[in-house]
């Protein structure tokens, strides 16, 4: 990775052109490509109306599992996981025997953009809302990086920057609301306008998205909060675009009652107790949204375990979508296939993947349950408030290509 | 179809007990259970709420392709495309070598369920919102059978009834619009109420739903008005069992712009100009809120095209989820081969398919378009006001066993 500024940047194996003003990149975390849609025609968003309508839209694919840790590594990689080796918020770490967090940059294999970009001499910041990211998108870099969570423990030498609780004129939001991904804007705002970095990298949470469907009230109040300080930075000559790390569908029957497919007991009644391991790549010390309850499973067999017969009777359950073996997924989805286990389960668009009830507390879940994880969340918004040009139609476009697409292909 | 009243009616190799009390069975077309979900959540629906809580909500899987007439005769017939014989709203004749709507009565191959109970001495009723439905739905029957549509034009010998305006004291409803299900409803609750029916199927439009998102005021406006209506018919001693024909996503990008598959182009500029016929199901003579526009299409080549070849390219299309040919499609979506082209195509979630630009007529689209026809709009709703018992929990459950769970399956 060497470039000279001014000229461009390569990074895993994608050339970027230098920009010529700075570049904003938002990824919305859970943005159904609904949600937007939904605020502009109850008329909340009228910024993000003016963005589509003078810049571009375009619908990408993001990363299967659809899941925040492994998008946003694609994000700024700007590869799939096959290459970077985040598959998951969590995984089970064959080596160590241990299952663990994906949050340790130990487990990046693959060096972001943004550390590119810094090292070529741009000035990086990058602003995310919860705190489990920071790491990981930080790997390698000397640069502003620090998440809303911990705004109010920042230093200079592990963030690149202090004070900002008394910059941005906002007490420290709590983790569970909409307040922790509008300090996100709100400090990306001020810091351009102070700063003028080269490259800013906002991230954030999905709380809003896991309670509130598009076009209800609050999303709509959080999509006019959004489309208020994207016009901000707009009016600062930024380019601006945005993408999601993951859609966000229903995950309930007409009631509001969950639909869990519930993997381990499935395994356990076949096979025999604790016999598999099933791994739910959701899992995050955050669980009170979702209750660690997504589209996507992955599961470890015994030896001698008759793949191919559980796979026919799993593809059976109501409920399922898809069941691939290691190599299948590794392929379909570009995963690191020493990252997966034996079996990978997708769920249908209003069903989620469980372990067993026991382990699943939904007493945090105050709206009926809304997830992704699955292919139905794959689909996510590209935005840019400049046109694009020369894109090949016939593209299969992805959210890791926003950074080629925003410096590469605007006018 | 043979029966004695008093013990049960048996159609399309399957029996049905005789109702122990009324029941009405209701197809709320386009209904994603989401709108249901965010009504109550809305409190907009606190009988549909009541109605969950005291009987039973589950998922079910409608007919793939998710459109109107195939799913409403499945409802009436208990059985698959492949039985009944019709496939989409409108399809290709070869026989008689023209493109059809698929309304009238020759093309069903298979006798409903209402005229086995009507003519087993069962009091039938049945309401569509839209006319079209009707010379399908009434088949073989001596019963009431009318449209709200035609409400003005209603006689004793064709209809089975007359005076119904007067009955139900609203004038004509309009095509377009909430008032053509609500005469649907307001009707069943007056005719009940007169009448005591044993059987009253009612089948409403999808006006609504293909404006307004889940959980937007129109549609929890929509849902209040059906909620209030069932409360009624609940009051009189009747079994209601509620189903959809298909459920709703957008197929919009961000910003509100339809996502189209023109597949007609698409050949033409690989085989030659109109050497393929497109046939779009979805077509029908009310193309206002939807433009013919919907996630199914299927696909006449002519003799010697490299189905193989084509399939595969199609495959590789943005927005494509699947390519059958005649016989995939046959088997995967128990279709008649005989009435589907060569090749099937369904789009993804958030993707339609269309011939050429010149043949949709978007004019008449006031909002984002929202539709259906795909494997994305295939799981719908299964309400019923009493419990169900001894419903196998492996078994595959289709919107076209609601009778079959409201009568042999209810407490």
């Amino acid at each position: 990775m060497t470039t000279a500024p001014g000229r461009s940047v390569s990074a895993n194996g994608r050339s970027y052109r230098w920009m010529s003003r700075p570049l904003v990149v938002v990824c919305v975390d859970g943005c159904e490509a609904d949600y937007i849609n939904q605020a502009i025609q109850a008329g909340a968003a009228p910024y993000l109306e003016k963005m589509c309508a003078k810049g571009a839209s375009l619908l990408g694919e993001c990363v299967v599992p659809s899941f925040t840790n492994p998008n946003n590594i694609s994000i700024v990689t700007g590869v799939p996981p096959a290459v970077h080796g985040i598959c998951g918020n969590y995984f089970y770490d064959r080596e160590a025997d241990e299952e663990v967090m994906m949050n340790d940059a130990k487990y990046l294999r693959a060096d972001t953009l943004l550390a590119g970009f810094s090292n070529a001499g741009a000035k990086v910041v990058v602003i995310t809302a919860k705190d489990k990211l920071r790491t990981l998108l930080g790997k390698g870099m000397k640069a502003v990086c620090f998440s809303a969570e911990k705004a109010d423990q920042l230093t200079t030498e592990n963030n690149g920057i202090a004070g900002v609780l008394g910059l941005v004129g906002k007490p420290l939001p709590k983790v569970y609301s909409a307040g922790l991904s509008e300090f996100v804007f709100a400090a990306g705002v001020k810091i351009m306008a102070r700063d003028r970095p080269d490259v800013m990298y906002l991230s954030t949470t999905d709380y809003v998205q896991h309670k509130h469907a598009p076009g209800t009230p609050a999303a709509n109040d959080f999509y006019r909060m959004m489309s208020g300080y994207l016009e901000q930075l707009d009016a600062m000559d930024v380019t601006i675009a945005l993408t999601a790390d993951h859609g966000m569908n229903a995950k309930t029957d007409a009631a509001g009652a969950p639909q869990i497919i519930f993997l381990q007991d499935w395994f356990d009644a076949r096979i025999g107790a604790k016999k598999a391991r099933v791994i739910l790549p959701v899992t995050d010390p955050y669980v009170a949204h979702h209750g660690s309850l997504g589209s996507f499973a992955t599961a470890y067999l015994p030896a001698g375990a008759d793949l191919a017969g559980l796979s026919a009777k799993l593809r059976k359950l109501r409920g399922v979508e898809l069941v691939l073996s290691r190599a299948e997924a590794a392929a379909q989805f570009e995963l690191p296939p020493d990252r997966i286990g034996d079996v990978v389960v997708v769920s249908e668009r209003l069903y989620v993947i469980g372990t067993s009830p026991s382990r699943h507390d939904l007493s945090g879940l105050d709206a009926p349950l809304r997830s992704h994880g699955g292919v139905s969340e794959q689909l996510v918004p590209l935005l840019f408030n400049r046109p694009l040009v020369d894109v090949d139609p016939e593209r299969r476009l992805r959210n890791f290509d926003i950074f080629d697409l925003a410096l590469n292909h605007t006018a």
